[in-house]
């Protein structure tokens, strides 16, 4: 699917760096590992930072039933969603063309609150394993108290676009021959050793699920 | 300095996760590599990443003088930042008890075009020198043309609170005693060795300053 390029959503700057459709979109959404929502309540402007999970055209997000954000999602106004991964500094022998090789997508759509059990269950699983694949099925599933804390939301992506920028830095002509180091700096998210926690049980080993992902992610 | 938390900056949910004192607040802005913008525009949210600088209770954007982005916070309408950096996944016993470590800040304010040129400039290399110190004495300056086609805001930082969580899991009592694995996994940014534009002229070395932030951040 190809998103229309609607007003609020359209790379107006530099247009060779808009992408509107669903495969480079979706790529974006699904490696990144949390999201900024941005809501407009009692007039003003609020950002908050958290996870999410993309279930086809729809992303889903939870949270404590009484959070400002969730109350403010699921009331069905719009929101603002942005999912943003660095991969590089560009240093340019100017400080004008310096720049960030980047990939980031914004997103537009109205939530609404999931009610069903079964949905909720299973967007809960989306969430979770959105984070570390293989997750639900090995911890406790929340049983009918903490379901009941928790509130969860999807949001139908109504416009969507995709903002990318690599490869090496632009320079003015005159610019090449300045004795300036010029180049990229890659930049990448790194998963450590985990720390086991002091109360850990003996005999439980680290889950293949879990040396995947460091290994996978560093 | 500590900020007063008004009622958009308070942290409500898990209130010991809430700071508002300047030099916590003002660590994560520092640290963090850029940001995220929500602003209101003909009634809608909208949300844009952004590298950015602090100087002193001041932020300071740059951009095309003809982005949206800077066009709406030159406006004077309030603006909120978020600053978010992931440390690492919290895997507890129970899904409903799964987290995040991060150390993440809101900021509110209005912005102001800087118009005077030695400002401007003290503001660009606030900028370059936030995402690379050092960088700003060794590229070439912006020229008349670069500058006129540059537009620099200053917000202040009106209300700010910072949301923090460390530390190991925390289960129910009785899941302590559940054959799953719990701890944390340390997230961490990395940059990777530096990538050499192709049109670098022979014999310009690979700047300490390059070098020493490589070490640091790695």
């Amino acid at each position: 699917m190809k998103h229309k390029p609607g007003k609020k959503i359209k790379v107006n700057r530099i247009p060779e760096r808009g992408f509107y459709d669903s495969e480079t979109i979706n790529k974006i959404i699904d490696e990144a590992l949390y999201c900024h929502i941005s809501f407009i309540q009692d007039g003003h402007p609020f950002i908050i930072p958290t996870i999410h999970a993309r279930m086809n055209d729809h992303l889903v997000f939870h949270g404590a039933k009484a959070s400002r954000l969730l109350e403010q999602i699921s009331s069905g106004e719009e929101i603002a969603v942005s999912f943003t991964i660095l991969d590089g500094l560009v240093l340019a022998r100017s400080v004008f063309h310096h720049s960030m090789n980047y990939r980031s997508v914004v997103i537009f759509g109205k939530g609404k609150l999931i009610e069903n059990k079964i949905e909720k269950l299973t967007a809960l699983e989306a969430i979770t394993n959105h984070i570390l694949p293989g997750r639900w099925n090995d911890a406790r599933k929340p049983n009918e108290k903490e379901l009941n804390a928790t509130s969860v939301v999807s949001v139908k992506i109504d416009e969507a676009s995709a903002k990318i920028r690599s490869g090496p830095p632009k320079d003015e002509e005159e610019d090449y021959d300045l004795p300036v180091w010029a180049g990229v700096i890659p930049f990448s998210k790194k998963f450590e050793q985990p720390e086991e926690d002091l109360k850990l049980k003996s005999g439980i080993l680290l889950p293949d699920y879990i040396d995947k992902l460091i290994k996978s992610k560093s």
